[in-house]
Parts: structure tokens; sequence; C-alpha cells
């Protein structure tokens, strides 16, 4: 018999669902539903053709109505919204949005994909700002940065940063908001600040901290807005974006009696299950479960919405299909630095009270004496108990996401911390080092784990010279005069054997430049009988923390 | 007590040994023995010092003696030759070859480190040959290339090609000499094709299938010598490289009674350990554990060596250490393509008789949309028994890397070719597509795996035609055109539904560019009860192995 689907949403869950269902059952009936003029666009490239990047709109159209037509025999409407779903008699009602008229359409199984929708904050007068969610609203962008001059982008997450780069390729004066006291919440503040750096170096206007209080309205085509931030500023500006975050597209699926979660997304069981046994569910719309605690979460990403909707199809062919929990690998890329992430952030592991060892390491992004390498910065947590991966964070010019990837195949894999430390990488200088970054992660980690060292994180320092500690600069004395710690004495490593009597009694910190040199003095140390910590990720990590945590109290004071 | 430890080699294996077994022991005597002039000087940089890309030559002195006395303690004495070991005295015989002078050092524990040299193929006249494996051979081949025009370089391996595009970086004429029908034997020949392109078009005269006969010297310094080709050519050449291959330095350890495998290699367990209990060896000298089958194989990898030399410190300490067996990891840059490899080759596993399923792919290396994508070549060989991943292969402009250290990550922790569908990589357009193309390689295995498609390999095609198959290339007619395979029916695949009656009873074959294309045709025409195969890779991989067998057979004929 053939099968009638039906599929609401026509961008990645949703088509990769169609087209690998009619892979698998020539024959069904598949119409894809899409409320919005496009199906199949790239949705992760749209704030690049804003700023030029992608020159042609057109590259940003993968697939027509027509061409999947053609090639998957899919019935594909566009400007068609479902407007009600009767679950009792296995229809869709669906209104032609370019005339106004609805019909029914029966369905053996319905997949929805409905995506989520971009925030907008309830700020007085915000009703003015653009999202950036799909085709449409990218031509009214375009439209409205044509000859601007300035803009406020309210939101340091992956679109806002995104967006605030490509309004500066046009020229236009950017001031990026952010209520947080930094930017890319899936990262930890010290590990954004290099981010935090370019964005103000390139000329963005960084509000940390700070929150849009109320627009007033321009006072008509190519006025300025009135932008009241919580900081007492008011900034003029031509266009407001709005990227605050997004919230799960489920009103259809409420509406139908679906079940949907605390977090507003739809449930779903491994399957993409919804609690209607002939509705399935995948995508940003859907709850996913955390990879670590099992924990219902929000992960808006098109990969694991791609994936999602294949296994949805293979369900729906009658094959058994399920997916993992999500880890929410993630990278995005800043003026050239590439900041990415996996597993959990150590606040969220500070939040949750969820004990965890952390590591940072300063590496080059391949071998120093080969040309162009460039410093990588990388954190690990891991579970001080089981030497479980817990995440993992990279951020530098290159080599960040192949440093990710990595580490989150590891954790797919149930590779502890320690095992890093074999991984066979490839190695040449202009890939790698012979020592890889993600074999030093495992070194530190385990070198942590067999107490050979203990280490004291950038934000604990302060306690512990406050408790008495005597902190030990161990670089030369011309990087001390450059880049000092404030209150350390000086001693560097290579005359640490011979100067030993120098140090006073009592509890020492080390501190070098990235960790290295420190964790090597440490060592020597300790085996001459000293309490001793070095100061993980050295000088470098100190700064960046310290530095973040000051902008983010700036701006808040401001 | 304090412990002496008297250690052979002071370059990869020999210096992590040294300074780890420093970090663990203050009190050890740890002296460090090395031949050249030279310690923990980068290797892997040499070749590109000559070409001039590393411009200083002191960027690959890493470390000195007196450097290694100040952080670490370290007794390094370079132009020290040890040579013999008395194992009853547990004393070493050194020899300062600065001197002549020689003298005895006592061990408790004796770590041998001496590497590998550069076989030198017993042909009449090569002994005009350079090598290239420490600093001082560095020296003479610089002093060599200085106005010199034109060089044969024999051996295409990792090495070999590196040395020729340094070659001509100086603006050298380079004939590469290449025993094989194909440089770089650690990947398959379809897959080093791409490479052979480039190498040419740079104006390399790539010799394959051929080897050196006889070289007669050049009258005197600054002339040629000739270098008679088994082709029958004679090339002129101010300068010869070889680089055939290495060769375990074990004869100190034979000599010394210690047990040798069969490959030449010194025998050692997994902590190390040589037949003597106090002695240890790592490194290139070392035979290693095949990480698919277990068997001895000599992996001579910088990587390799490091970890290995930081296990022995752990075991001499006192620690448990042990290493896993190696997968052999590696990439090479050849003019700006990378070409990466882990785990066994098709030709290694078809060698072995092992049974093998081959996925081949030619995905962007980011999002298509997103400019500056390059194709990617990636090949993944799968236990078609239980899905354990063999191997994999990657060649690219970008991105290659990555996906292969993603791939031996996925190996180390025990997915199966299948469970790369699901890893989470980090995705933004410039880094990667939403379905990565390590995530493709799983969705083809998997495909594979449930029987939904069957493949042909490029070397099968000819057989299955001659068995009365019909290929029919389902691309559009002007990519037929432009890129045609002869023998082909054209039947684009957007037209074959319509179209199904034209095409002849029997079995048929379907092909595209990539594979990609064929595979929605084969899915299409199974479903309607045909029998079909689609050509693995597509054109661009039955291009690129029916070349590379040309390439050979042409080479072989001249």
């Amino acid at each position: 018999m053939r099968k009638h689907i039906v599929i609401v949403g026509g961008v990645a869950g949703g088509m990769s669902a169609a087209t690998r269902l009619r892979r698998l059952d020539e024959e069904a009936s598949i119409v894809v539903l899409e409320r919005s003029g496009h199906v199949s666009f790239a949705n992760c490239g749209l704030p690049y053709h804003l700023g030029g990047v992608i020159e042609e709109r057109s590259a940003l159209l993968l697939q027509t109505p027509e061409s999947l037509a053609a090639r998957f025999a899919l019935d594909v409407r566009v400007h068609h919204e479902v407007v009600s779903v009767d679950r009792s008699a296995r229809t869709v009602t669906v209104r032609d949005l370019a005339t106004g008229t609805t019909g029914e359409l029966p369905y053996d199984a319905l997949v929805l994909s409905p995506g989520a929708r971009p925030v907008l904050p309830p700020v007085p007068g915000l009703e003015v700002a653009h999202t950036l969610r799909d085709v449409e609203d990218l031509d009214r962008l375009v439209a409205a940065t044509g000859g601007a001059r300035s803009a406020v982008v309210v939101g340091g997450g992956f679109i806002g940063v995104e967006v605030a780069e490509n309004l500066l390729r046009l020229g236009i004066a950017v001031t990026l908001v952010e209520a947080a006291g930094q930017v890319l919440a899936p990262l930890d503040p010290e590990m954004v600040q290099p981010l935090h750096d370019v964005l103000r170096e390139a000329g963005v206007d960084l509000a940390l901290g700070a929150s849009v209080e109320r627009v007033e309205p321009a006072d008509g085509p190519g006025g300025e807005h009135a932008v009241h931030l919580s900081d007492g500023r008011v900034v003029p500006a031509e266009v407001v974006v709005a990227a605050v975050g997004v919230r799960p597209e489920s009103g259809l699926a409420q509406a139908a009696g679906l079940d949907v979660g605390e977090r507003g997304g739809i449930l779903v069981d491994e399957s993409f299950r919804t609690s209607d046994p002939s509705i399935f569910a995948v995508g940003d719309a859907v709850e996913k479960t955390d990879g670590l605690d099992g924990s219902a979460v929000l992960v808006p990403l098109a990969n694991t919405a791609n994936r999602q909707g294949r296994v949805v199809a293979d369900v729906i062919a009658g094959r058994p299909g399920r997916d993992r929990a999500v880890l929410g690998t993630a990278v995005v890329g800043v003026l050239g630095v590439a900041a990415a992430t996996v597993g959990w952030t150590e606040k969220r592991l500070r939040a949750a009270g969820r004990p965890h060892r952390v590591v940072h390491i300063h590496p080059g992004s391949h071998a120093g004496y080969y040309p162009g390498a460039h410093p990588l910065a990388l954190k690990l947590l891991v579970d001080p108990a089981t030497d479980e991966i817990l995440g993992a964070q990279a951020v530098g010019r290159d080599g960040a996401d192949k440093r990710i990837d990595v580490i989150a195949t590891a954790m797919a894999g149930g590779l502890t911390a320690s095992d890093l430390a074999e991984l066979e990488l490839a190695y040449a200088p202009q890939f790698g080092s012979a020592k890889d970054p993600v074999n030093m992660l495992g070194w530190v980690a385990r070198a942590l784990a067999a107490g050979d060292v203990e280490t004291l994180q950038w934000h604990e320092l302060d306690d512990a010279l406050a408790a008495g500690a005597t902190l030990v600069d161990v670089r030369s004395p011309q990087e001390h005069a450059d880049r000092p710690l404030p209150g350390a004495l000086k001693l560097p490593v290579d005359e640490l054997r011979d100067r030993l009597a120098e140090l006073p009694a009592g509890p020492l910190v080390v501190h070098c430049e990235v960790g290295l040199r420190g964790y090597v003095a440490a060592r020597l140390l300790a085996q001459h009988g000293r309490e001793v910590r070095n100061l993980d990720g050295g000088y470098r990590t100190w700064r960046a923390g310290t530095a973040a945590v000051r902008g983010a109290e700036v701006s808040a004071r401001a």
C-alpha cells in the first residue's frame, strides 16, 4: 500500500527525512510543506551573504521544489503553512499563503521539522529589530543595511557575532550588546576573551553585561533608532538586529495535544516519535538528550537536525533507527579566529555542582619551527573520579575545529582524558606537532590523575595568595618585565636548582607563560619537598580570565 | 640510591625519555649520548630548510646540550657514539668522535633510541647520493644544491616527495624515480594520482615503475652525474638524493646479543623492554605491533617515538607503562596538497587476503556555498563481517589531516564504520559541512552494510562490462561530454523515472561524477527491480585509478 508522508518544514531535518524516505521507498507519496518561500537553503550561510562573503544569493538556495521533484519525486510546496493537525483523522489542514485558501492532506506518518524561531525580548520598541532566520529575513536585512552606517546587534551568541562581523564588512559601525559578561555562552569566559579582543580591535563597540532597555524608533526611513542600553548609553542605529537566541517552534505540536517539554521543545523518544505514534519530530523544535547526564536540552544545530531527519526516515520506512544523545559540538569563526566547543563548560559544571578537573594549554597550531603557526588555546574538562572527558574548548586562528572534532570523536568512542595521550594523530610540520595539542591535553590530564602535579586555576589565584602562598614566576626576566603577574618572585626555571634556598617557606604557586615551564618547575620543587601548585595555562590563561572578568565588570558598572 | 640512566640517541624518543625521566626523578644521573652533532633537532623540518621554507637553520635546533643541562640537569654529549654494551657489567663503551678516545659508562637502565638509517640500494655509483637524516646531512645537501640546476631524487616516499618539492623551490629541475607504480606507498594508487598530477604540473619528471641501474659520477665538482634508469633513459644530475626508505639502526643491539626481529628492528615488549630487562629501546629502531592484526611492523614516525620515550621513562621510574599498538597515522604535504592515511591500504588488505569493503567519496573540504572549498578525496576500508574500520585515506588541499585524525580517533575508540555517521563534528560553513565528510563515509558504509546498494570499484569495471553489464552515466549530458567514461549510456538521474523503459535488460552499472547521484539512481533502479551496482567514487575515482595504472604502465614500458 502506498504510504502518505507529510513533512512540515523543508530545511535541514525535514528535507533530509524527505530525500532519504524517497531513497528507501520509491512508491510513497511524500509532501513537504514549507511556510517560507524556500526549502533546503543554507541557513548557516545567511550572515555571510549579508556581508558579501557569499556573493551570490543563489548560492544559498541548494535545492528548489522543481529540482527536488525531478530527482526525488517530492511534492514540495513553499508558502504553505500547516495550521492544524487532526490526529484522529490523521490529516493536516494546510493554508496556501499565496492564495489564502486552505485544504486537507491525509498522512500515514507526519514529520514535524518546523525549526526554532528567533526570540524577541519584550523590550519596548524592539519590534523594529531584524531577525535572521530565513531567506526572506535576509532579503529584508540586506535591503535595510544598504547604505546604512550604524547598527546595534542584540545578543553575542554564534549568530550575533557572525552578523556583527558581516556588518563590519559592509563598513557599518557596530555595537554588540550582550547581557552576559562574555560573548558565546557555550564557552568559558577566559576562552572567549581573545574574541572580545579581536572584536574590539576590529572596531566593534562591545557592550558586555548590558541589555537593551528600550528603542525609540527612527522618525522615518533612513533615520536612526535610539537604542537605550542598561549602562545608560543611548546608541544611534539605522539597523537593529536581534539575535538573542531561538525558541522551538512547537506551537503546532502543542495545539495538536502532543507532549512538549519544560524547555518548550517537542518531546520525542530515541526514534523521534512524539506522544502520537504516527507523528515524528526532529531538529531545532525537539528536546534532545544531553550526552553527559541524559537531561533534556535544546541544541539548535543543522548537523544534528540532518542526522535526525535521516533516522526518522529509517523509522518510517520500518527500519531500526535511533540516534545518540548530543554533545553539542560546535564552531564559529569570528574575524579569522575560530572558537569551537564540545560537551559541558566549566561554568555549567560548576553550576551543576559536578566535580571536574580543568586543563588549559596554549600550544601552536602546528610545529613552531615551520612558518605560519598560530597559538591555540585549548581547555579540557575531566571527571576526576572516572577520567571521563566532560568537555573541551579550542580558540585560535588555525586548527581549533580539528582538535575539537578529535575530542568529540574520543568522547563518542568512550576514550578517557588519559587516552588522549596515546592518540596517533597525523603529523607533518605544516599540519601539527610531533606532540599534538590533543596528546598534550592527555599528558596533563595524566599528570593530574597521577598526582604528579597540582594546578591552580586563574580564578583561584587571589585566594591562594591571600592564604599565604608565594607566587613564583619561572619565566625569563624579560618575559616578567613585559607581561608581569603582580606580586610574583622572579626565579627562572633554568636557575631553580641552584637557587632553591632563595624561596621562602610555605606553599608556593609557580607560573610561566603557558604552563609548561611551570610544570617542570613544579615537578622539581615537589621532589625537593616543597608544597607547590602550577598556575594552569600560565600567564596567558590568567590574563585572559582576569581581563574577561574586568571587562564584564567595567561594562556592568558603566 | 641514585639511578644511572644512559640513553643512546638524543632526538625524538631518546630525548622524550630523558626529559620525562628528570621530571619523575630529580636525583637520577641521566646521560644522553648522540653520535651526530645535534640533539632534539626537528627531523621532519629538514627538507623545508633545504627549500628555504624554514629560513633559519637555527629554527631546527630545538634544544642544545646547554639548554637541556640548565632545564633538566641532563648530561648530553654530542659526537659521542656508543660502540658496545657489556650487559653483564652493565656498562657501555663510548667513543668521543671529536678526540677518538673511548671510555666506559655504567648504567642501571639503558635506553636505545638510535633511530633508523637511510637505505642506500646496492647500485653501482650510487654512493654519490645524498641522504637526509640529520643536520650534518642537511648541511651537505644545502652546500651541494647551491647553484645546482638538476637533481635526481631516488624514492617517492614521504621524504622523497618532500625533498623533490623543496628542490623545485630552489629552481632545480627534478627527476623523481620510484620503483613502484605510484608515490607514497602508504596510500592506494587512485588516491595518490592527484599528487602525480601536481608533481608533474610543477615540472617534476616523475619516473614511476623505474629504478636506478647505475650512476656515472661527474668528472669533478659542479659537474653532472649520469643517472641510468631502468627505462633506458640517462638523466644528468648535479645532485642525487636517495630516499628509498630507512632501516632500523639495530647494529649495536644485535652486537650486544639482544633479540632483533625479522624486519631488522629491536624486539621489545609492550613496556619497551628488550630481551635484557635492563635495556629498553624505543622509536624507529624497534619493531612495533600493528593495530589491526598484531603483527610486527616498522613505523618510523616522530610522534610514535616521542610517545614511546615517555612510556619508557615511566617504566624506568617504576610506574606502570605500556603503549598501544600502532595504526601508523601519517600525513604529508606535496605542493599544497595533503595526503593523509591511517591503518591498512586496500592493496595491503588484498595482499593479505583480508576481506574488506571499500568506500570512496569526494566531498568538499567545507560547505560548497561558502567560498574557498576544495574537493577532498576520502577512502574508507571496512571489515564486512564486523563493520570495523580497517583504514582510511584522504587527499586534498584542505581538511585531509582533520578527517584522518577523526577517523584515527574513532579507530582508537573502537567505533565502527557505521558509527561515523553519528559523530557530532563541529560545523560552520568555513570549517565543514552540516553533513561532514566523515559522516558521509559512515552513511555509505551503512548503506553497504544494510544491502541498500551494491558498489563496484574502479578496477572491477572492465570485468563487469565484459560480463555483460550495461554502464549508465546518470550525469548531465554536458558532464558526459566533458568527462566521458567510454561506452556509457546517457540517462540523467533526474529523467530516470520517466525513461526506465529505455534501459536494456540485464545487469546495470550506474555512475556519476563522485558517486552520490549514482547512489540515488541505484536505489531507484533497485526498487524497480533492476540488478544494479553503483561505481564507487564515480567518474573521479575511476579516472584517478585508471590514470594511475596507465601512468605506471607507460613508465614501465618506456
